[in-house]
């Protein structure tokens, strides 16, 4: 069983991300940690963005029986070995444990469905807690599957603001907003705690604004793409988790531009999803590592 | 053999573009028109972006034996039954003679000599008049291509601009700016008087201004693209003809991103020259139609 | 409206497929006989394979106020101008009627759940009068959109292919075979009488027979595709509607390779089923053209 | 500078790819022996197929002052802790030094272009020893390159490979097979002792033997691909390095079919050639890992 074997959880399996100054020596004393507890490694990547002292990036997923009893003093070794002598930041993820993620959406489904079906199927490692909303529109769909759904109206933000905190703080581990029409307020998303993914559409050239399909449209754009991105206070300036395109023409009308742009703003989506999910995802001032 | 056969000329074959208001009738006219002077279609592309009178665009691709010689009178005819009765532009193309084309190239020489390969290797139905340049570097190898090579500095502008028009005036039917990195002014475009095809880098999002690979690369995009365009007097801005993208990742050094960007570059623009010089690309305010 | 605004049923539009050996004038009379009727043309696409005496395809779509009432008429006077100085077939398609589909399924849901909740969506211009299933697994899910789902069991072949007939004939206007694991036998299909498309996965180098994806991945396969294509008694060999892939690396193991390709087979099937419905597809000896 | 800067040789830096049965500890004994000789690690990246007993790659590229000089002593270390407790292989390649590389064609000059104008423009970490051929006509191009040019017919097939030995023993490190359309013996692959590298078209479904373009076409296939990969004594079943698509339409004649593969073709090649120069290609059965 192989650890992008997506979707399916792995029984004592776990992710170390380590993150910071690159330095000579990091690799080994991590190897040398995991080694000494019998842990074997199954998949490394890392990367340096300059060995001359630049950042330093590794992500390594090892097989540890028992990891969960293992674990506390595994942590304590790697934290004496690291850091004293360099200066890092590393996180641990169970890989047998599902992330537990809340979906906020608007009207438009196509991004919503998609997650949905997909986590039923097994190709997510995570369980939808809940569905947030300001419309009632999807409440039927969304409860068919068995998911809460929770209609929280915008007219009054802060009031919806709070509404939001309560219902995910300590329940959730993400939040995606998937074609989620409201900004989210620096001190919400600060209060949160927890990683916000969203998606949007993107093009070549970027419009800005209203309409950006008919603005599309009337460009002649011959490309349709989309961006998913972690959230930030700059509203569609987060780190870029993942792009892509589809072909268009002058045949396709700007409601057929809108149409394929959902088809790849649901792939792009769940892409950035699964790989957020599988702790591939590393962030870096205004970018991501995706290993 | 297609009319597609991209790169072969087409004897006794001959493009119809028609653009204008939508009308019914259009095509039954110009049908009749070919038919009766023994005209065989051979392909036929048609647009309308609004049946309730929007813009109508059609392209006819017909053999005609001895086209050269009936071209004169088939003219008139069509110009009599189209131009009394409906508001349309219109204009012939022989697919058997190549275009003139002047190719303007700066330091960069990816987009420059893959036009000339793909033009030596039949693949582009034109002829390549003169390769004009603000640098010598590339002197040498233009020149082993029997390509007149025409050294033009650029520090005064209207000095360049002026020879630039003396050389290509009456010479050329189209000129392509492969990585060209000066500005054309609008006087010159207008005295220059045949299509001006530019390309450039683009990005999701864009990055304006200088360095754009290392800002992209800072911002951690996960697609690199380029964009062909017609050249107008709004610097980037002119009618889309062709775009494409490569992926990138966080491995990928600024270097890296502009070595992935020129091939890119290189594709779209040969694939933009390949639809102009087919005349399958037809300008309709800020966009293109291309059949 | 566009034509190709995709998934939106179009009041008084219609197609007209003219299909046969190409001679000269066939787009004068067609057009000529669309006119006399009023009848505007909004989309034409032409292809001939040869213009000397080579295979000839058109399609067009026109619009025509009160569409139903007047295509007897139409009808009568195009076969009156082609049928006697052309050896031509061709098919009118009302384009403001959905096609009605049948979906043919085993135990993979992929592909039969994207298209339901693409037609749901508007995406597809279609009806599903019913799923057809040799399991029960999917019985809940289709019948929670309304859809009839008939059980029948493939143990007994020939009792299995008279009940989809019974079930079938004169109901449905195409089958679409969504991951249906049964072959279907040529006598079945000739009773059959209306179109049916199957989608398989598709390799480069081709894996035949059992376990593909394990084959691919023992091969290190860098590209995991999908083909569409209209089902003939020669299993997997029918003209190619759709086909398209995705990138594939050695990480993936042989059960993400198969969710991969699951996720192609998805779109290029859903594809084919669009412009099928659309009437976009020509079929001509053992290939497709798709306007 | 990142070990990925393409086609920049990168000083002080190799890489150490070790290849074997997976165990636990490989990644810490490599990366302490790497730590302790004050070698930097930039690059790792790490595959096991299977955690308990499977096989095991792993691609390291590290900086290491003055490494010519350290290397053997390094290599000395490396091996007593390896060779002892593991049953792995690896190898050290010096990433300052380009590979020599000897181009074989016959006659299409797409490939064979490519590859010598990337080699110019600094795009492949290699040095173009000669170029053999069947065929003179590419004689003058190769020269005016100022590479050597042989001239071998293979009318004679031992004595042609008699010949291609004597050129190329001792003076290459690897051969790529640029279009070049002779079967090579396994004895002479054998008596070679370095990687051979070709390029075939590819398609869905496959079409195998003479003429595959026009069979292509009948087939209407809509998409044309190309596969680079080792060469073994099973011709065109060798380990898979890169694949690649384009789409294709009944539009494109047999002679346009071949045109868009040639475009593919090159780019696999390059890719395959580019990737292999930077020894990130592990073989391992009849599969390759592409780090």
């Amino acid at each position: 069983m192989s650890p992008r074997d997506q979707g399916l959880l792995l029984p004592d399996h776990a992710s170390l991300v380590v993150h910071g100054r690159d330095q000579p020596g990091i690799v080994a004393v991590v190897a040398s940690v995991l080694a000494r507890h019998g842990a074997n490694i199954v998949a490394l990547d890392q990367h340096s963005d300059d060995p001359a002292g630049g950042a330093f990036f590794q992500r390594t997923v090892f097989h540890l029986a028992n990891y969960a009893a293992c674990h506390p003093l595994l942590e304590q070794e790697l934290d004496a070995a690291l850091a004293e002598d360099f200066d890092l930041e590393w996180r641990f993820t169970d890989l047998s444990v599902p992330k537990r993620v809340a979906i906020f959406a608007s009207k438009s489904d196509h991004c919503l469905l998609d997650l949905i079906w997909r986590q039923r199927r097994g190709e997510l490692p995570m369980t939808i807690s809940m569905v947030v909303s300001n419309h009632p529109d999807m409440a039927e769909d969304v409860r068919g599957f068995g998911i809460p759904f929770f209609l929280v109206p915008t007219q009054d933000k802060a009031a919806a603001e709070a509404e939001h905190l309560r219902l995910l703080q300590g329940n959730v581990d993400l939040v995606v907003l998937a074609r989620y029409m409201q900004i989210l307020s620096s001190p919400f998303l600060e209060a949160l705690g927890v990683p916000v993914i969203n998606i949007h559409h993107s093009f070549l050239p970027a419009f800005i604004g209203a309409a950006p399909y008919r603005k599309a449209k009337e460009r002649g754009v011959k490309l349709i793409g989309a961006t998913a991105h972690y959230v930030t206070e700059d509203l569609d300036e987060g780190p870029i988790i993942e792009q892509d395109v589809v072909r268009a023409s002058h045949r396709d009308s700007a409601a057929e531009l809108a149409r394929r742009g959902a088809d790849v703003e649901r792939q792009v989506l769940s892409r950035a999803v699964l790989w957020h999910c599988q702790d591939r995802v590393i962030l870096h001032d205004r970018q991501t590592i995706v290993f």
